[in-house]
């Protein structure tokens, strides 16, 4: 029941502050034979690594994973596969204001209260450096899933700029510093957040993950929904206030006759062909076949050049600016974390699936 | 990690069909020594009966939870408390269609294809009469949280229609059949909802439930958060499909100089006293000492009075119509459930807090 | 984490006390497709009922099954099996000494210990009455193993009395009231409990539980391995103060080379002949593919008919005597009970097994 | 639910294989403000290390605990402890035979037969140094239990020699190589073991671990027992194959009147003094405030000197015989491993049993 293990079968332990020794994360329960290296679990460690654009923080990380365990002659032994990343930086710097005053927004006041005790150096534990652990996870879970699932994220709204959906287009996510699918929102947004990073400012977020290729059947009543874990999975996520599922909110102002799939016999490997998605490819907890669809609403980081009103770790009364290279949207480096999460959610069912079914 | 259990410490394991011989739950974990009657659980289960108005189904569902352990001398022991509902009107009917049919929108289809079996009598496992356990455990969670936490919940949005949060008053959630803390939405609402009752057509919904007296400090990081554990717990209510703590989806919208919520020295036990709740009283997964602040979104039932599009068991074609009884928002019966989800979820935190303190 | 949960995929939550309403359980995880009705499973818990020879308490339990849900068309559904047994006959009684005075040995005072109240009738929460519940959720678990996985148990030592191995003949079994497999042993128990019996005294037993058809493979690395769940699994059972496999604890005065098992190449479905079997059928916490034995030792019932010292609630010196039928050796009907669990642990093992299995 | 974690609340994830990159663990949940350091854990971890004297293997493992997260300032945070033993010396050898042979008697053919794949270096991951990760987790449970709970270790039995219980001295344990409290059964090992030693042999061994100052109440019923837990604790050892609480499997030769501990008040805090602890201070799963008495058997290492039959990976008969260092009684090192081991448990229960406590 660790707090900080994610996952039922296909399980990942996480570790590490901000700027700490090292972070890293052990999976457990991972099938046996998958090919994995430290190449493959690199590149997708360096999708969501900050200095990419001028969009992303300017902060140098230089994350090397290493596998610690269980993988031998290129392949995965089915033993715990402990990945580490170390802190190449981690010089004592001075850590100024955040050591004794409480940054709103920020965990830290909330860390303070509970422990008694906070590692406030880049906000230690709760710091966005943990999603690397979950990146470098997420990359062994597309493994467990295979070639046939196909996980892909998106940003879909900056600040209160949405895409518009039409132009929806999986080419261009790669071809702009957002992970935008679509062209001409990319654009506005590039002026937008220069704006933003030039104010010291910083803005919200909006990311959509999609999975093709989830059969029907994974999933589990009540409080094994396959919903209810991706809800949990992104509500982890630093930042996220919000999860949906398909139509999500909006499908409090639809009708029934609106919201409802219906199904219709076609060549679909044997399944019906649904005529919409409002569902999100999730009905009783369950996949329908469908794509997978959920969306999360990141704040924007509280980490502005503005001075802020707080209190001290005395209960004084203060002021706080946070100095220093900050993402004006953090949400741009959650979507690589959005999809990891989904895979880890994903791979964890599929392991549960089988598990439950006996041939007989 | 059985799936039909939830929460750590305070863990609740829950069974039952809808048409089955009874439903109810096993409660693990509790404290002792907290009184606890039947008549207490039945005043809680009460507040999400059907047929208290027009509004819900009429179906009649005279549940009577009936302790069967772990209370002793009127209170708990420590040991495992179980309560059961059973279903006094389990006669055999004729199911018509859905016995044969996938019911769009519902989890029909789903549990076909995962288990290749299903009772389809009145949705079997995955019909929201397995909400009542849900309640009946919330009713116990509330003694473990005691009088100084308290929970309450709200009917914001009714299809289109949302309130107008300035009338906000609490009082008036008991004044009008919807939970609605505004007088005047539960006006329009009515006149909404008896053209979709009448048209046999369903809306969705909005909640938000809310929780005075947490402390600071319960939670957990990272995958143990106070806000994951209150996501995954509403999204696996029937037919939620979206989840927002405090400003939520809105806060992408925001700047960071609107969103993080500034503190200042004053006279709150002992606490900061923060100048405004966008976080929904949660940072880094822990509870800051503010209102707890959840809203869920419910999608329009899909059992409605017109003819729907859909295959059968053998793969063909065909349509299916919901006739009988059915609620034109189920939305509205699900404020208790989401009061009981919190319940839940914060006597589990409660606990776990106090469980890795040790005083040295 | 439900201290009254065992199990991580086939899992079982038992409750009730001995004389409370009702006692059962709900088992989650249990595959779909399993044909189960209320006969069957009340012949498994009739093995263990009292009163069907002299040498088993004369007290009364009429304990009739009921499936509460999961169960559909005679099969599984894939949703939680509750399973629930009236306690028929509660009426209210002289509990007399037991509710002011701790029994020896009993839980009663470390119940009062840990909770401050206890269900003193009967030993509540702490009386093998809840075995009840395992048997019949053991006889579930031995339809996910199929019948080509054999489970039997046996007597092999009453007081300081053991079986001779050499004549181990498990048609014995069913021939005498001590599923003693050895028909001499049998003859001289008989006598020596008549003893025991008549001076109102008790005596321990040690029981072996046997698994045919075992495939290799079963088990993990390195908590969760199949010989540790095994003997979590026999510790939980009433009275059983220590529990071995295979050569057990007799190997500490082996050589090396006496106790490692060696194998040829032989006729075993593409599996070694092992040449012998001091590993009792584990060997890194996985099945070898060989019988898994397991034997576990029983405490001699603490309710005799001797007055004992003790203390009282309020602290003070006090005798007790422990009136009324009881079991001269509760070993003798541990026997189902310890197959129960190994059809627990081994159903749940089969399949995580399968879980962490993927074909690519 | 992973196999690879041991605890509920104080949790503790193992990962790494002998002759891999490093192996470690990750304490989560454990209390925040203990105060850790690297010198500290290396002291317990030296109380396992090979090669002190000659009657445990020559192997050089200059083991160096290295903290990578969790401790801050010199005490713990609340979060994650991550702790790591890198393998220094894993230069490219010649495995010989293992790589192709199963070694009889350990665990080589049931990790061939689970996973189709193993790391057959040292044993990869069923190697017994997975048991210094142990240790390391159990130097921070100590600390979490706190001066109050001291727990102590000793070896009872080696081969067939037995120590002379009324000879026991806690001092004797740290004056000779065995951790033995019989001076004179001290002596009669050096003779047996350079006996066994010299012969290329090896023998089994027997470990009690006791536990003083654990106050009544921890542990709960039913599957959260602490006498289960101990038992699932111990049988996670490598090589061990039987466990016992107090007088153990000797209890079945006993009579209610012998076994059962009888109380009188008297000067113990407000406890009652029992008259005997043949329940080795566990009753009903709960700790009764004596001393916690927990006893294990290790069989033989099956690395012996002498040609054995096996088959290798092909399924040809062939002989193995390991070369290199080995240890003539395997039991002598895992006694700091068993200590470790009921610390564990005990910390963790002291956590889960305050999480179950409401002061109302």
């Amino acid at each position: 029941m660790s707090g900080n293990t994610f996952g039922k079968l296909f399980s990942v332990t996480t570790f590490g502050e901000s700027h700490g020794v090292a972070l890293g994360c052990t999976i457990d329960g991972c099938p046996p034979g998958l090919a994995i290296d430290e190449e493959y679990i690199q590149a997708q460690l360096d999708r969501r690594k900050p200095g990419q654009s001028r969009f992303t923080t300017q902060r140098r990380e230089p994350d090397q994973v290493k596998i610690l365990s269980g993988v031998f002659d290129g392949v995965t032994t089915g033993t715990p596969v402990s990945l580490m990343i170390e802190n190449v930086d981690q010089r004592s710097k001075d850590y100024g204001d955040i050591a004794a005053k409480f940054r709103p927004g920020h965990a830290d006041y909330t860390y303070w209260q509970k422990y008694g005790i906070r590692d406030y150096r880049g906000g230690g534990r709760s710091s966005a450096r943990e999603t690397a652990s979950r990146v470098a996870a997420g990359a062994v879970a597309r493994k467990v899933l295979g070639d046939d699932v196909r996980i892909r994220g998106a940003l879909v709204q900056v600040g209160p700029h949405r895409i518009n959906r039409d132009n929806w287009d999986w080419d261009q996510v790669n071809q702009n510093p957002f992970w935008c699918p679509d062209a001409e929102a990319a654009e506005l947004w590039t002026g937008y957040l220069d704006e933003i990073r030039k104010a010291g400012s910083s803005t919200g977020a909006v990311i959509e993950v999609v999975a093709d290729g989830v059969p029907a059947g994974w999933g589990a009543p009540i409080y094994g929904k396959l919903d209810s874990d991706m809800a949990a999975a992104m509500m982890t996520i630093n930042a996220v206030k919000g999860v949906e599922i398909g139509e999500g909110f909006d499908a409090a102002a639809l009708t029934g006759e609106e919201n409802a799939d219906q199904m219709r016999t076609g060549d679909n490997q044997g399944g019906p062909v649904f005529q919409s998605n409002h569902a999100g490819g999730i009905l009783g907890g369950i996949s329908t076949g469908q794509q997978v669809v959920v969306r999360f609403a990141v704040k924007p980081t509280s980490s502005i050049l503005t001075s802020r009103q707080t209190i001290d770790i005395s209960g004084n009364n203060t002021e706080i600016l946070t100095k220093g290279r900050h993402d004006p949207c953090v949400g741009i480096r959650t979507v690589p974390v959005g999809e990891a999460m989904m895979a880890l959610v994903l791979a964890d069912h599929m392991l549960r699936h089988r598990g439950q079914q006996v041939d007989r």
